[in-house]
């Protein structure tokens, strides 16, 4: 879905180059079929030619590619990707990417339907791509100022940050919200009588409707962060717990509405 | 808003008698403009003429209010209300209405904005309704029956409830997601790059933007059952945490998906 996103986002931008799809053959189908891409190849004959490589898939399989590139790339291309977690891919990639650039990358634009056929042209607009270079000056090479150029006409916002602090700050906004919404279905789910609840719940359970199959990697590379998250919030849940009765449950509701505009006028 | 929706429900229904508003003088202003109501009375006035009274402000008022009402009532009135918690409005009835019934009530139809001018005449339709008798043969009194008539011409799924039971249900259903979405809210708050975050957290932190004034009375008189809520709820984060790398997760996961399809077939 995302990468086949980018095919069509970057077609409507004005990317008049070939597109190269690497994937499993019913995949590739799915994006020729949605005008993602312009043919399937396999991977080696794909690096051969290509300037931008673009790893979009579950963390396990992006790991697994960056540790088998390096002799097939060009060496004036760019390797990036769209893994939610960044440390454990920039470090592999720092190791084993020696012949040219890789640039880790983050587009947070999600849907909840996987697959070519649910691509969006439009799914990077206004949305932010976190970029994560070591350094600034791999913003500024020729091949990352030409990959910027083509996520700035895509209408994404990019945002550079550290590999470590983007896998911190993501394990506050998506991960622990994930967890969050898990941990309450599974409470709730022993509950008899569904149609004595409000809609809050419905809102509050749709990230429950999650599979595991796209979880599990990203719980397994970001679990340091992830369980500091977890830390945090047991610890407010308690003291909210402790406080039901007193003006200290006030303050957690103004801090918590504080939140939620800010988030609003931020997304 | 529920009350001016309820009368608005009530005339869209076919209901031709009087409906009388009693409240702050801009809130029957606006409960008129909207149609809900034909005019205002003070409350003796309307009690002594009503065949039913409709209990709809913040727990600590209706609380109030059944302190005061029983000399005032008609001996063949029904008194019922719409607050979010049952027993201890329940309770202080039992003690305090004896001149006429009292049935306890619970429209679980919400809006995020209060006062008349956010009434809606189909808030009910579909919606549940629970009804919290300490008898079955309370439901079967013909003021009762009147009553429940009405709730079911206005479309309302009428749920039968023991009030302890009720109050047990909404601490998981209603209010620890509450809980739950302003104590993530609030760990989320120390968050500087709210853009890096992902849809989920929109929807997660939706209830945080409640107000404090709405909760106040809620969680007072249902404390009990909220800690208890809260402390499965901590128990299951704190498992989470212990096994974010095993199979246990997993299991959390299909237990949470489970429940988001039914409570989406449910509601």
């Amino acid at each position: 879905m995302i990468g086949a996103s980018f095919g069509l986002a970057l077609r409507k931008a004005g990317f008049d180059g070939e597109i190269l799809g690497v994937s499993s053959a019913r995949a590739v189908d799915s994006a020729i079929d949605a005008g993602a891409i312009d043919r399937p190849a396999p991977l080696a004959d794909a690096l051969a030619e290509a300037d931008l490589v673009f790893l979009s898939s579950t963390i396990g399989r992006i790991l697994d590619t960056v540790r088998h590139i390096d002799p097939l790339v060009r060496p004036d291309a760019l390797v990036t990707d769209a893994g939610s977690t960044k440390c454990d891919i920039v470090d592999l990639a720092r190791q084993q990417i020696r012949r040219c650039q890789f640039l880790g990358g983050h587009p947070m634009a999600g849907k909840e339907t996987r697959g070519a056929a649910a691509a969006d042209a439009g799914l990077f607009q206004g949305r932010t791509w976190v970029l994560t270079p070591d350094e600034p000056a791999e913003l500024e090479t020729d091949a990352a100022r030409a990959f910027r150029g083509w996520l700035e006409r895509i209408g994404a916002r990019v945002v550079v940050l550290d590999a470590d602090e983007h896998d911190r700050v993501v394990s506050l906004t998506s991960h622990l919200p994930q967890l969050a919404s898990t941990a309450l279905a599974a409470v709730v789910g022993d509950v008899q009588k569904l149609e004595v609840s409000g809609s809050g719940l419905v809102d509050m359970t749709r990230l429950a409707a999650s599979s595991y199959d796209l979880w599990r990697d990203i719980l397994a590379t970001n679990s340091g962060h992830i369980e500091r998250a977890l830390a945090e919030y047991i610890q407010k849940l308690e003291h909210m717990r402790e406080n039901l009765r007193t003006r200290q449950l006030q303050q957690e509701f103004e801090r918590g509405a504080a939140l939620a505009g800010r988030l609003r006028r931020a997304v």
